[in-house]
């Protein structure tokens, strides 16, 4: 008997989240002995547990279905919801007798390692009631900050988003003949994958970012002032990289150094960033021109760089997790495996989806060097095939065309 | 005798300036029977007084040159330079003599309205001391508010990612099923042509940005409140767009309204933009999810999304510029008509520098509609042409090629 597949996408969006959907929708439809539908949830499973999902085998033309492929953020809504850690909560019941109204056999998940937990509570509440239906996780964070895999889909396109961003500011800053602070805030809280991307923007060795400082490494005011002192002698126009969750040497994050005044008119507490903190840092103790730029949320969002690498693996991870879930497995995260540096080559294979959950990959403390304040050129091959290519993209009336539900 | 030309750039970057300083470059070096050397001043006319310039003609390679045409920022680097109102003051002697030094004809001055104020001041003290030097403006702003020309090099491509950033910022404010309010501050202190530009990320009718304030209509809180009210009604995520220099009816700016609590940890003042004011306030009236994104210089400087009709509009400018000034002209800027609009046609023209210098173009008052929180349909027409086309960049290892200084 045929079954219907269930997918969803749940976290914070990236620029390929919905290539991995692309490649969950189109190998589906490529097993219509196996598969009769590929629903998707709508805000995934708080959604679904709603009644809100969408046939995605029916409703959408093959021009909808390539727009997809290369618009950015998640076309079928997302979610932040945890499921309970107790699967004996009715929650789960209901759940599953929803997919089996629905003739579910496989379930594919698109999110970070949140989303992961969900594909573990389900797979073992699963495995605890018998249920035949197999749940799939297909990685997605552009922190790339998930276990057991190389890289993850999301990462390569906001890496390149960040480094030709940062390469850009850096000439804007470059044009003034007088020393000048730009400090560019980047994503990133726990895991500064991201942010070392940005020494990528160097156009020529010593050239800008000069600082680039990581959550993975204490940030200290004091060796700030030192390595700021020293780059203001090798140029008079200094950018310096952060993350947003640079913390000093307690865990204090630098963002909470101002919490104390930061009261607007009406008496609340503000919230910024620590680009904020630094630059009024550096507006006080140097005395010189500075301004901070929050890259924000368009990092994880813009289409306008994409990687095609990452379009490209984002889709095939979606589509090995269709044809392993089709193989039988469950419980498990779709992982990339480097297996080859150059020429770059990838494959995907499958990893426990309950080693994945709940971790957190940190930038690699021997990449960090200058004193914490810079990335070692050991990172490049790393990195680099992970950006390579850009798509061609739909535009209309000199816009980017991109896919929404109607 | 052949005379030399001197070319400079001056305020802040665009994403074309360079290919305006690329259409003076080449022209003047088709007519080299009349044109010696294009040497260009580093840092404008601040540098050029320390005889900081470079041999434009002789230095730069065919490939360096095409790089520079799709490089953002200013290649020469630029000045906030005023030269003294008293035109007998010694600085004009003195530049002078170095002009004559350097056997100069011709002065191609790119830059906004302070820069047409210093060609207005060069080519009246070239009248009063019957200097033959020939001096002339070349347009440039992502403002758009240079008067007496149908638009600006600099806006196009300004305006393109603008339209583009709200768009993507739009698809990731939507994944979520909650009310959320998303501020996005952009750029223009007393014009708002380019957040009017947002309206373009509409992908239908009624799509966000649902709100656009202005610099041009007065803001108030109460009508504010009651706008978001109205559009928090029509659908749980909405985006507002609002021009950094935005004012209240008294003219006070709303960026200012937090001026009195925001003290740092070192009590000292600390800047933030409208965008973090309007944040607070919603998050303080409506008790709902809200935070604020400020675009800031990436709309000025990023060369990812360029309009290629901008490009090849700010080159011709600067070619126009050159040969109009070996026509004979001086004290004039280089203009835009709009012959047509459909299909959209251009052609350049001369006006006198002393009627656009110190000068301010603001959007029109009949475009500002919805209670002035939304941009008039009329607008469209206007703004379409001038955002259309894609260069192709050079790029190398995954990343856009950018021309600098050595």
């Amino acid at each position: 008997m045929k079954k219907n597949i269930l997918v969803g996408q749940s976290g914070g969006p990236t620029a390929v989240i919905n290539a991995s959907l692309y490649g969950v929708i189109t190998e589906g439809m490529e097993h219509l002995d196996e598969i009769e539908h590929v629903y998707g949830m709508i805000h995934g499973v708080e959604g679904f547990l709603k009644d809100s999902y969408t046939d995605l085998s029916q409703d959408l033309t093959q021009k909808e279905l390539e727009l997809i492929r290369l618009t950015p953020a998640a076309y079928l809504g997302s979610c932040r919801y945890k499921l309970p850690k107790d699967l004996t909560s009715p929650v789960y019941f209901t759940l599953f007798k929803k997919l089996e109204a629905l003739n579910i056999g496989y379930f594919l998940y698109i999110g970070g390692n949140d989303s992961m937990d969900t594909v573990s509570k389900l797979s073992r509440y699963a495995a605890q009631v018998g249920s035949p239906i197999r749940f799939m996780g297909i990685p997605k964070t552009i922190d790339n900050d998930l276990m057991l895999t190389d890289h993850t889909p999301g990462y390569g396109s906001a890496a390149k988003y960040v480094a030709s961003t940062v390469r850009e500011i850096s000439l804007d800053a470059s044009v003034y003949n007088q020393q000048a602070v730009t400090i560019v805030e980047l994503m990133g809280r726990g895991a500064g994958w991201l942010t070392a991307a940005s020494v990528l923007a160097r156009k020529y060795e010593q050239d800008n970012p000069l600082l680039i400082y990581l959550p993975e490494a204490p940030f200290d005011f004091q060796s700030f002032t030192r390595d700021l002192t020293e780059a203001l002698r090798r140029r008079p126009d200094v950018i310096i990289c952060v993350s947003e969750g640079i913390s000093d040497v307690s865990g204090r994050l630098i963002c909470e150094y101002n919490d104390e005044a930061r009261l607007d008119n009406f008496g609340h507490k503000m919230l910024t960033g620590c680009g904020k903190v630094l630059e009024n840092f550096v507006r006080n103790h140097f005395g010189i021109k500075v301004r901070s730029v929050e890259v924000n949320v368009s990092q994880r969002c813009s289409g306008m760089l994409l990687s095609e690498t990452d379009v490209n693996e984002a889709a095939a991870a979606g589509s090995f997790g269709v044809r392993a879930a089709l193989d039988g497995a469950t419980g498990k995260m779709v992982a990339f495996n480097r297996t080859l540096d150059d020429p770059y080559a990838m494959e995907c294979s499958l990893v426990d989806v309950n080693e994945v959950c709940n971790k957190e990959k940190p930038f690699p403390s021997h990449w960090i060097t200058g004193r914490t304040n810079d990335i070692s050129p050991e990172f490049y091959p790393y990195v680099l095939p992970l950006i390579q290519g850009e798509p061609k993209r739909a535009v209309s009336r000199g816009l980017p065309v991109y896919a929404y539900r109607k």
